[in-house]
């Protein structure tokens, strides 16, 4: 059973407009010509610390009761959360803290500071993760803000299947990658409340394919060790988006991790767009024709475009 | 003398609307902390073909007598104009003729051929270069569309400002690169005749500075050999543009090669775009304070975004 509704992500679109980018929609010739279907490109990598995580992260801050949002908040995270955490509670004006491993790179730190939060290294294991942040929510009494195990983060998530809709208009099927599945779950509520028949397709990579697992064998699977270009799906399903997932998604397809670094050389060549590998992870599943869409109004979440220039998967160390 | 007039680029923008895209205009916090301004980036990196060549590439062709169209049309490029001027004419279905280098490289000799054109080699020299044109000439009727020095050309890359300003308002400054100079006589036209003050820059690589030299000396000056990352610009300075900028345009102000590729890569990081070297070079006269900006209104013409995504500047090879 899936604890969220259709009225609490229209409440959290209502609550985060104005303060998250109303992001634009891009269509594209060369991508309708070779998949032969209307293509409507959400750029979330266009979202504000560049990714659609500051929707969730800026429902969850809005949420609170405000004796418990002067706390503060908290998250572990080396990636798209943690900036997006640290921005929307900037935008609050409420501390923020975020345990990140030793292993993060120096940019990401440094981006994660840059927008004002307080950041806690911790060892690059779970076990250290977790007693660092249970260390700090004692010491500071803030609230957790998980990544994707929370219903406000789930329903922000999905204002950007709203804002796609109200722009394009009704679409016959929306593919969004999925990780912990927090996206995904928030915009399979959505769309499946405003378009009629609409199909919702998740696509995870190969090398992290628990979710693929979980839908078939019915039941939560984990993966041990992971292993993807899209470092943004490493985590693991969690046990609210699995619930949503396994009512609101009609499939869930795999992709290599050459797919997905071939797709997303194709967007930044073709759309002239920066995206990180894991937003490219969707547009790998319509190229190599893992999803038959003829002749279908199709949009796809581009979900973030952070990425180390210096490091691109296509380029030779 | 400048020969071309607001009518003219009215005109063109009429003639080509609905056939070149509308480009969208992005705003950008980050810029507007770091320089103190309103910056509103005109997006031609999303124009049909990459760059904003194929304004000027459209108002010619369909600016053509139809018995002369009838006969297609040439011209001598190895980039973007060669690139605009294929598609314009697939669009108008009539052939087109590139005059290409046998050093072009693969992919934009492909690029070109995918857009329909005829593609001619020649030698790598000014002489092979003209001598195959004029043989090509000669032997199809076909009419040559200079990729700068043609006031159709001209009145149609000035629509660019048009649109910019009919989405943003009226502008204090705007800023466009310098190579052959037929984007920034164009804008410096347009712009003069809708914004009262309006500052126009035209901002040029310091390697292949004629421009700045010319307006300088007060008459057109040549580099022997321009050298500069931002390839698009390495064309000479046209008579029929210089005329046009010595009249309409303010200023000519030089960045480094550094600078260009220290912009480019920040507009890569913090918007999310992909632009070619040559659509850096405006953005890199902000970031080195070349020009004074505080507490204006902006317009920055983002030119291309046609980049060999293999050889990346910032990346050793």
């Amino acid at each position: 059973m899936c604890d969220i509704n259709f009225d609490q992500i229209k409440t959290a679109s209502q609550r985060i407009a104005g303060i998250v980018h109303r992001t634009p929609v891009l269509h594209n010739h060369y991508f309708n010509e070779r998949l032969n279907c209307h293509a409507h490109f959400k750029c979330e990598n266009f979202q504000k610390t560049g990714s659609f995580k500051y929707r969730g992260a800026s429902n969850a801050i809005l949420s609170l009761e405000s004796h418990l949002a002067a706390k503060g908040v908290i998250t572990h995270s080396s990636g798209n959360h943690g900036q997006a955490l640290a921005l929307a509670a900037r935008h609050k004006q409420i501390r923020s803290t975020i345990v990140m491993p030793t292993t993060a790179s120096a940019s990401k730190r440094q981006a994660t500071a840059d927008y004002g939060a307080n950041i806690v290294p911790c060892g690059p294991t779970l076990a250290s993760r977790e007693s660092t942040t249970a260390k700090s929510l004692a010491e500071t009494g803030a609230t957790m803000v998980h990544p994707y195990n929370d219903p406000a983060v789930i329903a922000g998530q999905g204002s950007a299947a709203m804002e796609l809709v109200e722009e394009v208009g009704e679409l016959d099927m929306i593919l969004a990658p999925v990780g912990g599945g927090g996206l995904l779950s928030g915009i399979a509520i959505a769309i499946s409340a405003i378009c009629a028949d609409v199909k919702v397709v998740g696509v995870e990579p190969a090398g992290a394919d628990d979710a693929f697992q979980s839908m078939k064998a019915g039941t939560k699977v984990a993966i041990e060790q992971p292993q993807t270009v899209a470092d943004g799906l490493l985590p693991s399903l969690g046990n609210l988006p699995y619930r949503c997932i396994e009512r609101h998604v009609d499939q869930i397809v795999t992709v290599t991790d050459d797919a997905i670094v071939d797709a997303m050389r194709t967007i930044w060549q073709r759309m002239k767009i920066v995206i990180e590998p894991s937003a490219a992870v969707p547009v790998a599943a319509l190229i190599t024709n893992k999803i038959e869409v003829a002749n279908k109004r199709v949009g796809i979440i581009l979900t973030g475009g952070n990425i180390d220039l210096d490091k691109l998967p296509w380029v030779q160390a």
